[in-house]
């Protein structure tokens, strides 16, 4: 069986496709002839994912009235798209209070967002920004001390719940982070970047040898991925390579963004494009260095921006997932009027659907999914069926089974 | 003992200096008690460079005539002011032949500056810009087999005559240097830059354990540091650590000498600048991006240009040998007129000596030379000389001794 609403992409995409074969039996053993059946994707494989910090106050109860329900309205639009999505455990706001964690409340979000069949990552455990200001009390041995207690709890704490953490962000800056003195670059400094980074990655390996651990950065020239080379020489356990992109300062382009995951591609490595952000107004003037920087009062969505928004961020997820190292793309943020003020939201403040909402949604459920398609076994009871990695349901005669295709497909055989 | 023209320098400049305990006996071994003596410096430990590729023509008696009596007098001047230079072994020209190397007339020249009292390096084992044209008819195996067996003979061949080498040069950028296909960025993108280096160097410490090793780079940011990091895990037996300036865009200032400094000194590393410009002409645009891309009819020396000169560079020697991690400062070249055509010599085309001259030789031979005094022994025949580290000579009624002023000096007794 091929489906027909793949073969256009069958090619740019085959190395999100697989095909597996099913073999029908009924209960006493005979092969199901000539049946038809019924097969569609239920979710993907690609982790299409985004920012959301809004859960904890939606499910700690702390919202209320209007604000209760345009958070419904809002994660209603959000599953619709998402199968993965990044919660904060920034250390200044996670643990505000020496010895008093946010995890409770992290744990309400989480559990919630997995419920809804929503893989997680904690971002981030290891940061010189939003550093806890109380490590500056300590010495340095004391606030490594800190740090890796601090990975072992949140790690093995989550575990099962949150399986994928951005263990490390933004080293390539980190010893040499000047805009405020704190803990975490202290320790880099000192210690150099290979031996905090192998110090943080084997303490988190330690407290979860299943998890995925990513390093982070938004720096994507050749300092990262000297380093990452460096780190990799150094048998460090990096799972996968995390880039920004936040474009804020305008779309990378193509050519950008083929240029960056070419030098990545070579360690060979899975590629999470973490934080990408594209704005649907104006755009932050080119002579801002640190995104930080830009505080103004309103910085509001425009119909012309929408429509280059949705078109640049189109051919950005594309761009991304035509690659065969990328394995996830997270957008930055969901509701415009976050990080930074930007908006950057696929949808509104006031929930509207921006176009990009819609454009994309169409690339993840429409382009790049496989829909319900029907299929007849043949004479052994088998039938093959190829589409986009992730899982699948097959429906026969009322009954249900679920499988899925993933870059290996073993032949599968169901009694029924 | 302490030398009256020190004690301005002595609290900046101590970490150049040492005091070195000398006892004076009679050949019966009977103290030589209140004798005057005479103690002069022979030569820096520091090493003040210059590189120097027209002593392949001139010893190799290619120059004739006025040609050949213009080099002499340059000479003259060179000797007088560096006690290091740096010798050409770009493969390109070296090897224009593949198994031709240039290894006689660069023997002629080393074995001359030698007897000059001149240490050596060669420059460079390994670099993308000028590689032997022939490596691009190999695959990358033989090409790396090459490069390696290059090092091996170059470092075997001139033990003792050249035991410094800039064994790979520009490394940031060589896997990603994209002006024209060469060899060695060939190789360099398949292997990464850390198993390349890792290859180079331990061919050449295998060809000569006892050489000073040196990597080298123009790129002096984020990304030059973080590699040296990842060498230096993996191990890489790096002896020093070398940093271009080629300053043809206007001198970097002291504050961003600095910070260089304050990067690089944490690896604990000597620390050889290793190519310095500062032109006494017009400054190079500052759009230009490779240097070599600037290319003018004529680059003319100017007295305001050459007041600038002297004085930057003055002020650049200054606080390189003010700083304890720095051993090396080549200057890149000695006469107008060659890399780039630039107006960046010491002295000038018609052999002119410019300020610079004058006022660098005051400071290597002046403020930073310990020059001769008198010392008078005490009632056991000891005398205490401090002095810039470096060769010294005493005279006692016409008998020459000499010594070492170095980091550690222990008490040395003479019979005389």
């Amino acid at each position: 069986m091929h489906l027909n609403n793949l073969t256009g992409n069958m090619n740019k995409l085959k190395h999100r496709m697989g095909t597996r074969e099913i073999k029908l039996l009924s209960t006493g053993g005979n092969p199901i002839q000539n049946k038809e059946v019924k097969v569609a994707q239920t979710k993907h494989k690609f982790l299409f994912g985004c920012s959301e910090f809004s859960s904890l106050s939606y499910r700690n109860n702390e919202l209320e009235g209007e604000a209760r329900e345009k958070a419904e309205e809002r994660f209603e639009k959000f599953f619709q798209l998402f199968n993965f999505a990044t919660l904060p455990f920034y250390w200044h706001n996670f643990e505000r209070t020496k010895g008093s964690p946010d995890t409770k409340r992290l744990r309400q979000a989480a559990q919630w967002m997995t419920s809804k069949g929503v893989k997680l990552k904690g971002h981030p455990l290891c940061w010189h920004t939003l550093a806890a200001p109380w490590l500056m009390e300590m010495n340095n041995a004391d606030i490594l001390k800190a740090q890796l207690e601090r990975i072992h709890r949140e790690v093995t704490g989550f575990k099962g719940l949150i399986d994928t953490w951005d263990v490390i962000n933004e080293v390539v800056i980190m010893p040499i982070f000047d805009k405020y003195d704190n803990g975490i670059t202290r320790i880099c400094k000192e210690m150099g970047r290979i031996k905090l980074v192998r110090e943080v990655f084997e303490a988190a390996k330690q407290a979860n040898p299943e998890a995925t651990l990513l390093i982070n950065d938004f720096n994507t020239s050749e300092s990262y991925d000297i380093l990452i080379e460096g780190l990799l020489e150094a048998g460090i356990p990096i799972d996968a390579i995390g880039i920004q992109s936040h474009m804020h300062q305008g779309y990378w382009g193509v050519e950008k963004t083929l240029e960056v995951l070419e030098r990545f591609y070579r360690f060979k490595l899975p590629i999470h494009f973490t934080e990408n952000t594209i704005v649907s107004g104006h755009i932050m003037p080119p002579e801002i260095d640190d995104l930080n920087d830009y505080k103004i009062a309103q910085w509001p969505t425009t119909p012309e921006g929408e429509a280059r928004q949705a078109e640049e961020t189109v051919l950005h997820y594309t761009t991304l997932f035509s690659h065969p190292s990328v394995e996830s793309i997270t957008w930055w943020d969901f509701v415009d009027g976050l990080w930074l003020g930007a908006p950057s939201g696929f949808i509104t403040r006031d929930n509207r659907a921006k176009p990009v909402y819609d454009e994309i949604r169409k690339l993840i459920k429409g382009d790049w999914w496989t829909g319900e398609v029907t299929a007849v076994s043949d004479e052994t009871g088998s039938l093959h069926v190829t589409g986009f990695m992730g899982d699948y349901e097959l429906e026969y005669q009322g009954k249900k089974l679920v499988f899925a295709i993933d870059r290996q497909n073993e032949p599968l055989t169901f009694e029924i």
